[in-house]
């Protein structure tokens, strides 16, 4: 079709690295974030592709992100590691301590990861997937901004607050979900209200706690947790592990914080990382092996696994190049000359 | 009413660790039974009361579990600690370890009990409960039998595998959360069976994978997971962590191993504990009270937290005893009189 650019995956990453250099970012920050970017868009998951430039530069030209943090890491020695991202975006930290942190999971077995003070805005399979690659199952997760209210309430105190695992497979892709533990994103709601349409039941409360499929009374109540009680109690320790716990930010003092949800949220989060070979050990068995039982007898009935979607996407574009939009070019063209100055025009 | 009668905590524990005795149970590990057994009857957890005492009978008498077995544990000095049930129930292997979790987790901020090889019937809560109290973040979760489908799917592959999470409050009680990964218990399909009355939409398929509300059906085809894909994915990630990490069996191979459901299951079961005061503490802030303004927020708008109402149930027993049913006494009395020769009568 006339409207679709062809462009290779390592074109786009140098064209958005070049955006966010424009941008103020430092060359090491710069990177890291068009890394995850040109990843999310390369897998076909929109919501966390190129379509995110706009939410950093935004964040950027308010001041409200250190755009040369050089993260810090702490390290302990022992099962905690910890990278404070001095205000920066939460990818440069994830780098910075991703190969101690591998090196400490598979010394101890198992090790966390603590990055704080960041400012967090991509998806969560980026890290667990990276962690796979390097035979480590993990779990990630962290808070954001408060719009989710907990099962029979009313008040919005939860993030939609993402939580991902991997798992190594032998293959190129590992196993991996990442979901929000709302049942839809805030982002859908708004769709609805531009289209005029009703939101689906189930999805939000009003103020008052009535159930509603009006968009807005949607958007003025608090959005709801998926799986009802069970999902609501994961929710909750989302805020509590990689909140509290950490002494980062909750989703309310996130939002509060911020004084709104229109910029990206600062908190920290949480990534725990486990070594199947230390765990598996004393049992004699190959724990990767014995994974793949239950894996292709999952897929083997015609189920599909988490992210095996993004996979076909990925195979695809690192084949054929990616898919953009002639607006979708002519943006990047736009951030590319003018930076910041583009958010302006 | 005539049909009540109370019955002490204290007199309770006595009499259902009598009753494991006198069916061949070792003291430490009648002890380990009881005490979780009489936890769930205090707590109003009916279903992990009394009511689990026969099917531990059952185990015995089937010469399925090991009476005598005394856990082994193996600590690496790592992170890892683990703690072989030999073919035994599971409490008394989390008792024998239970202080090494704690103390290691204090010292490294992070460590994992993997329980091997033994006959699981309890709540996980009693579990994070016990680590709560001592100040500690734990995640448990275990595999069980394979009577649940993945989400697209029709073939029973994942257990029921619960998950259970606690954090530790200032009060007496803990927030915790245990529940099923599967969006019903099978009892519970079993007793509409009984009923003639179908199921609610949404708990199981046919064998061709049709969603089903003939309570026949269901059992004869597959339960579904809380949450559809989401559910099902956590699912998936316990039978990984918790079986197939630690060489331990999946819930597959725990139901080819017992030939069925009717027994208990054999498998493992993993702990995760953390320490908070470790995890907060450059950040300076104090992880229990900013916990608490989470956990007092959802409270305070009328919302119920995770357990309140076991909270509350336990309350009432300690301070005015068990309520017991005439039937449930009289099945004490012959269980304590005749042990496992109760069974044939």
């Amino acid at each position: 079709m006339a409207d679709q650019h062809i462009i290779s995956v390592d074109r786009l990453m140098n064209r958005v690295q070049a955006i966010f250099e424009k941008s103020g970012l430092s060359p090491d920050n710069a990177h890291a974030v068009a890394h995850v970017i040109v990843a999310g868009e390369r897998d076909h998951c929109k919501s966390h592709g190129i379509y995110r430039i706009e939410g950093c530069l935004r964040v950027l030209a308010a001041g409200k992100v250190s755009p040369d943090a050089v993260p810090q890491l702490q390290d302990s020695g022992k099962a905690v590691i910890e990278v404070d991202a001095g205000g920066g975006f939460s990818n440069p930290a994830f780098y910075a301590a991703k190969d101690a942190l591998v090196a400490r999971a598979r010394e101890t077995g198992l090790a966390a990861l603590v990055i704080r003070d960041c400012l967090h805005f991509s998806a969560l399979w980026h890290d667990v997937e990276a962690l796979a690659e390097e035979g480590l199952a993990s779990l990630s997760m962290c808070p954001s901004y408060s719009f989710v209210a907990p099962a029979g309430g009313k008040e919005p105190l939860l993030g939609t607050n993402p939580i991902a695992f991997g798992w190594p497979r032998p293959g190129p892709t590992p196993y991996v979900f990442d979901f929000a533990t709302s049942v839809a994103a805030r982002g859908e709601i708004e769709l609805h209200r531009r289209a005029g349409t009703p939101i689906p039941e189930g999805w939000a409360v009003d103020r008052d706690g009535n159930p509603t499929t009006d968009p807005d009374a949607a958007l003025d109540g608090a959005m709801l947790t998926f799986g009802a009680h069970k999902g609501s109690a994961i929710s909750t320790m989302v805020e509590l592990l990689a909140g509290a716990m950490l002494g980062e930010f909750m989703s309310k003092e996130a939002l509060d914080f911020m004084g709104g949800g229109a910029l990206l949220p600062r908190h920290g989060a949480l990534i725990l990382a486990l070594d199947p070979q230390t765990f598996a050990k004393r049992s004699g068995r190959d724990p990767i092996a014995e994974g793949e039982k239950l894996l292709t007898a999952i897929s083997g009935q015609g189920a599909r696994l988490p992210s095996e979607r993004r996979f076909t996407a990925r195979a695809k574009a690192l084949s054929e190049g990616i898919v953009l939009t002639a607006a979708e070019m002519a943006q990047l063209d736009r951030f590319e000359a003018k930076g910041l100055a583009a958010l302006e025009g």
